[in-house]
């Protein structure tokens, strides 16, 4: 795989636009009665002329039988190698609520939770307080500032926040001070390293403040933390494939991992005709976009096979809304599968399609997974899909003399 | 590539089971007449089925290109990086003589050889003396103890022997005795780094003991050594895919690289239906199965194709003694191409299929060479097929949030 330092040297800012629609799960399995997909069931006379016009192929997103989360699935359609370039739990918890993380802030997530009269805790989940009574004591937590690090608690659901350290050198190198186990104290946090010492006393100093905060809070009387991680420090988009790119994401996960390689986030609409019409809104503006929908993967999820069908129909109408945009690379495809049969992620290859004037069709009807497997792009990393684009939009020079 | 410390992460044990059916030198190349293979000659209704209803696919063993030994190939199935785990000559000896190695063993490759009397070698093999007169001059040399290294010898076949030198710390990092031709000196063992000085001078001691041990003994008056190589000391499938893992394997070599990934070595009689029978007495007690059948390799090798046919319809009347115990999933493959028309091992893509409930089948009509291209997998490395057999079991979690 040719590596984003590689790419950067060929890469050239044109005017030519690429746009990249993911419809987040889409992959499925055949439904039990008709054999057929959810993709494969759906009427979707668009998407079907542009696989016939483009070519296809199926996309492993993080590699064979490896089912991925959704930053790592989405890094890989950036370009972004997802066994190098992680985001800690911590971080990917800010990002889903959208929390403006800014380059040093460390995030971890939190719990409140419920401690006996002698330190052991007694319910890692304080009862499952509602997600209101969470916004409360976030309150009363947030805005603390220990030795010049300024401390952001935002309620997430139920027991569950997001705290956010931010100050200079601030590391996260540090242990979870969560045990995972009930009748256990909650750990100090302790330091993995030398450097990260002055963090970990800066934690616990919050922990202890919490403690304090809470004591007549009963059952929320205390906090635990883990995956304490730095927001990453990735390179952007704009510096390894001279792209100008905006996101257009109802989701806060998918903002956040947008703007984690420097997309520029549009406001938008929640509906897909609303997406779309951001699109078209701002096409001028930027020469990249990452089109989300959400609604295939949140029907995977629930095993509603119809309504992810529906959903890729929505999709497919909206879409010539897109085509009369005429952009030089059209590529659909998915971040991971979401089978309805499975109700979750899978780790089934994904399939893709990628529509330009130069990219040599081979004939494959429809869009499909079947479909998808004659293409002329075979199986693939989805780590290729960018200089895919790039190279469809006439943007990458010549590697080697 | 995922690597192992990654799968490790994510991976779960569950009641699930895999069996891994290995037919040896699988992959054939068209008869001269027929312009079908060995496998597409074949008689296989029960492979054709379970490609039809499974997921297919061509893998490389090693690499494209690359014809694999036995070793890296089957470490590959195994899931093992062959370029990065690799078994050294001596090992591979050892093991292909059910030799029981332990941690810290190291073994070498021995000749017997014939030298004149000024210690020049005439003779490289000693006049391939019989297999007979090779075991009673290697029970001349087992057993000695040269300080505190035990010293095992065991005959091979005609002039070859295996030593194995036992004791602590006791370094694999040595050249080779053996010049490799005739008219010079054998070599005196060198270290390749201080630490196996220790071990250097104990091999050159057991050789001065031998040579003086075999002086009468002419035309076999000499040893020469080469491959010195450590048991090596693998992580194991237990540990990296929390599996328990079960071996039936008549030959000893393949017996040997089960156990150095940590499979349990079932005993087995050695006709395909006695492994199946085998397979099917310890199904409960294990959640993998590597079943290996090794005529195919023999006939491919002896330039055999109508035996090479035969051996695999026994093998496709023996599969319903699989199929009927209904694995999670069942993969058939080999380790490596060995068509009948070059007589040995070659770097042919092998035909895989996999069959699971969860597998989005594809429709190749029959288990072949030729139909295994139109397989959803593609070509893929053989180290995907075991991320691939553990998706499919449910035995992974999700990479990344």
């Amino acid at each position: 795989m040719i590596g984003l330092d590689q790419i950067r040297e060929i890469v050239s800012s044109t005017p030519s636009k690429i746009v990249l629609l993911v419809i987040d799960g889409l992959g499925g399995l055949p439904h039990p009665e008709t054999g057929r997909t959810e993709l494969e069931s759906a009427r979707t006379p668009n998407l079907d002329r542009l696989a016939k016009e483009g070519i296809c192929g199926m996309i492993d997103p993080v590699g064979p039988g490896i089912t991925p989360g959704s930053a790592p699935s989405h890094l890989a359609l950036f370009g972004y190698d997802p066994l190098k370039f992680t985001v800690g739990r911590g971080v990917l918890e800010a990002l889903g609520i959208d929390f403006e993380l800014k380059e040093g802030d460390v995030a971890a997530r939190g719990n409140f939770c419920t401690i006996d009269g002698s330190g052991l805790i007694t319910d890692r989940r304080a009862g499952r307080l509602s997600t209101e009574r969470c916004s409360e004591l976030c309150r009363l937590l947030d805005g603390m500032n220990i030795e010049g690090v300024a401390i952001f608690v935002s309620p997430v659901r139920e027991h569950r926040f997001v705290v956010v350290f931010r100050g200079e050198g601030f590391l996260s190198a540090l242990d979870d001070s969560d045990p995972q186990r009930e009748g256990l104290p909650p750990k100090d946090v302790i330091a993995h390293s030398p450097r990260a010492e002055k963090a970990a006393s800066i934690a616990n100093e919050f922990i202890a403040t919490a403690r304090a905060t809470l004591a007549e809070r009963y059952p929320a009387n205390m906090v635990l933390l883990r995956g304490f991680a730095h927001y990453p420090d990735f390179p952007k988009m704009s510096e390894v494939f001279s792209l100008k790119p905006a996101a257009i994401a109802p989701y806060p996960m998918y903002r956040g991992l947008a703007k984690v390689v420097g997309m520029e986030v549009l406001p938008t609409g929640a509906t897909i005709g609303e997406e779309f019409a951001t699109l078209a809104h701002h096409y001028n503006s930027y020469d990249f976009f990452f089109l989300h929908v959400k609604e295939t993967d949140i029907a995977g999820e629930d095993g509603d096979f119809k309504r992810k069908v529906r959903v890729i129909e929505e999709v497919d109408r909206a879409l010539p809304r897109l085509i009369d945009l005429d952009p030089a690379v059209i590529i659909v495809t998915a971040d991971h599968s979401t089978p309805a049969v499975l109700k979750g992620h899978s780790w089934h290859p994904v399939p893709f399609l990628l529509c330009s004037k130069w990219c040599r069709p081979e004939g494959v009807a429809e869009f499909s997974e079947r479909a998808c497997i004659n293409g002329v792009l075979g199986r693939f990393p989805a780590t290729d899909v960018m200089p895919l684009a790039l190279a469809n939009a006439l943007k990458l020079k010549k590697f080697g003399a």
